[in-house]
Order: C-alpha cells, then structure tokens, then sequence
C-alpha cells in the first residue's frame, strides 16, 4: 500500500514514517509544500531506519504528488494549515484514496493545554467538510506523542482510537494502525465522535507537565 | 477522615462507598435528599460489604446533614443536579470541607456520547463557582465506569484524574483516592484544565459501544 504523509517533515508525520517503515512494507510518501524540504526529510529518515537496520521504502513529494499517488494520505500538519492542506490536494483525491486527520486543536496558556475545536466541532470533522465528497475521511494518530512516536529505540505499549462513518474505511485505518508494532487501534465511532478522541491531546500533555515521573504519555483503554 | 457521598444512593455514590469501605477505615456518610433512601443504601452497601468480610463504617443522612459532619463530600449526584445540591448543602460547608466534583454533562445520539458541558465550561469549575468562596473545590473520579467500581469482585488498575486550584485540597484528595485498591490518581492541573479531565467520560463509553471484546472501559495514562 502507498501511505502519503502529507506535512510529512513535522514531527507526526516523521514518527509515523520511521514506525510505518520499520515495522510494515508499505511504501512511504513524505509530502511537504516544499519538495526540497521532503527530499531532505526523506534523506534523515532513511538514515535513522539504516540504524535499524531497514531498508528504506521512503521518497519525497510535493503534498499534492504525494496525495495523487496515495491509498491512505495522513494530513500530518499543524491544525491551523489542515484546511488548506485539504484544498490544495483535492484535485488529486478520489474515492479510493482514504484521506486520515491526526491532527487537534488546542490553545495553551499558563495552566496548561485546551481543547480548541473549530466551530464544525472538531479538525476531523473540519477536513470531513473540506474534502470532495466522495473521499472517506478517518481520524487517527491523535493522542501519540511525537517524543515516543520518533524514537525508535522506544518499544511502546499505547492505544490509538479510530473514528469515520465509512466503515470499510476505518477498518483499512485501523488495520493499518495496527500493523504498527505496540499500537493498538480501537474504534470510538463515527466522525461525530471525534471532538471527546481529539480532546485527549491536551490531556495527555497536561498530565506529562504536572506529574515528575511522566513525558510524552499516552493511553491504554482497558 | 470522614467522607460524605452527596447522592451516595446513585452508581457511582455506591462505587465509592464500597470501595472506601473495604479499602480504608475511614467513615462513610451516606447523603441524600430523602434521609430514608440514604438509610435504605446504606443497608444494602452494608451487605455487600460483609460478604467481604468487611465491617461497614457507613451511615445515612440526609444531603445536608453529611456534608456538614465530612472533611470531604463528593457531590456524586447526576450533573444537571449539581448545582442545586452545592446550593442546598452550601450553609453546611466552610473551608475544612473540601468539596470533590465527579459529575460530567453528557448528551447521546444515535453515535453515542457527546460531552455537554455548561455555559462555565466544566461541571467541576460549575461547582467552584457556585460553591462559598471558602470552600476548596477538586475535580476526582469523573472517568470510573460504575460497573468495575461497584462490583467488589472486579480487581481494577485503573487512573483517575484530580484537578485543582488549592494545592493542599488537590494533595488530599490524591492521597485518598490512591488508598482505593487498584487506583491510581494522577494530577491534571488547575480547575482550567476539568473540561478535558471530564471528556474522557463520554469517549471511554463510546469505546466500549464500539469494541465488543470491551466493557465499563477505564483508562491507564502510560
């Protein structure tokens, strides 16, 4: 399978390349506004997966390139750019490419991280709206901090929870998730579910900043 | 230490009050509106608790009664009567009684659970404000489903989150609620950060709607 990460240098997208290249033998697609830029991220994870001693299945793409060539495109890109990102790559979606949102909005100040959704009521409902309607759109790859996410010596143990309202989409997804060695994707629902899986992120950061013993923390379900 | 269980004759009034009673010697006063009921709960808890071989510390009053005898009362009362109770118990609370709120405002669609939170943005930060200014407020045991905490059979390893602006009153109730077997409590911050603390109840109950191998889902924050 071609799994794009579209704003695939940010640190998501860098994440879910290194796991998705270690552990599965899907090809890889880092999509960037800047080609260049992708190029040279492509480069960096190669080499961390030479230290795993993986050949690397990773090449870099202009976020549209990378869409089209796509059967899964992750919108790994701040919040903020998750609309654009979504226009700007429509022409080269269609109903076979599953179009997945990781991404939360949140406003910090001194207490902490808040869950601040766009007023649809959530990003991946947000990129639900934005999206051709033919495309399926899933939420993914939430809660995971980049910390644990882009370091492979980490063997984590954590959960990630699933929502859409194309079912044979969210299986795909979830599979997929799966395949990710210590993740375990659970389904929270449909795309109306999204806003309380979402609102996890500035939790789990929340409680990283005011427990000592705790960073980059996750979830299990249980 | 006495603990006042405000609408103790509920679920999750009920969970603690096992809980309390087996795990620790503190005295566990029963509140509810109608004193007959609390005496009619505390008969039953009292049961329950002799099948375990414990001796129960546990009596009924009525709402106003127990929270004016407890250093802590939980307001364990279904959210759209969390106000009105903090109004009719607020002449019997002073600054030696720390008030704990687990209530959480929830709205269901055909998808499941969605959090609805009041105008003042949590149900805690509703009780802060709406409890005497003296009285520390401590958002605690929103996200236990009250099936495991009921049923004394069931051994859990599960978290709860405490939020906070009194540092003391926030210590306390970690304190208490990590002498409840099997339960670990973890700082979320200041009452600012309730809303997310409190989303997590509709999610873990969506997760249980959609996962059928699970059930009264909890959450371990790894």
């Amino acid at each position: 399978m071609r799994i794009a990460l579209l704003g695939g240098t940010g640190d998501i997208g860098e994440g879910l390349a290194l796991r998705f290249g270690r552990d599965t033998d899907h090809e890889i697609l880092i999509g960037s506004r800047d080609p260049e830029k992708a190029r040279d991220a492509v480069e960096s994870y190669g080499k961390a997966l030479e230290r795993q001693r993986t050949e690397a299945n990773v090449k870099g793409f202009a976020n549209e390139m990378a869409a089209d060539r796509a059967d899964v495109a992750v919108l790994a890109v701040p919040p903020y750019h998750v609309g654009d990102t979504v226009e700007t790559v429509a022409d080269n979606l269609d109903a076979d490419t599953i179009l997945v949102s990781p991404a939360v909005g949140m406003q910090g100040d001194e207490d902490g991280l808040h869950y601040h959704p766009p007023g649809v009521g959530s990003v991946t409902e947000l990129v639900a709206q934005r999206a051709p309607d033919e495309v399926p759109v899933i939420g993914a790859f939430h809660n995971l901090a980049a910390g644990k996410l882009t370091d492979l010596e980490v063997e984590f143990d954590l959960d990630t929870l699933v929502v859409g309202d194309d079912e044979d989409a969210k299986k795909l997804v979830r599979d997929l998730a799966n395949e990710i060695e210590g993740l375990r994707a659970l389904d929270a629902g449909p795309l109306a579910n999204s806003a309380e899986v979402e609102s996890v992120t500035p939790l789990v950061i929340n409680i990283a900043k005011y427990n000592d013993e705790m960073e980059d923390v996750g979830v299990n379900w249980v």
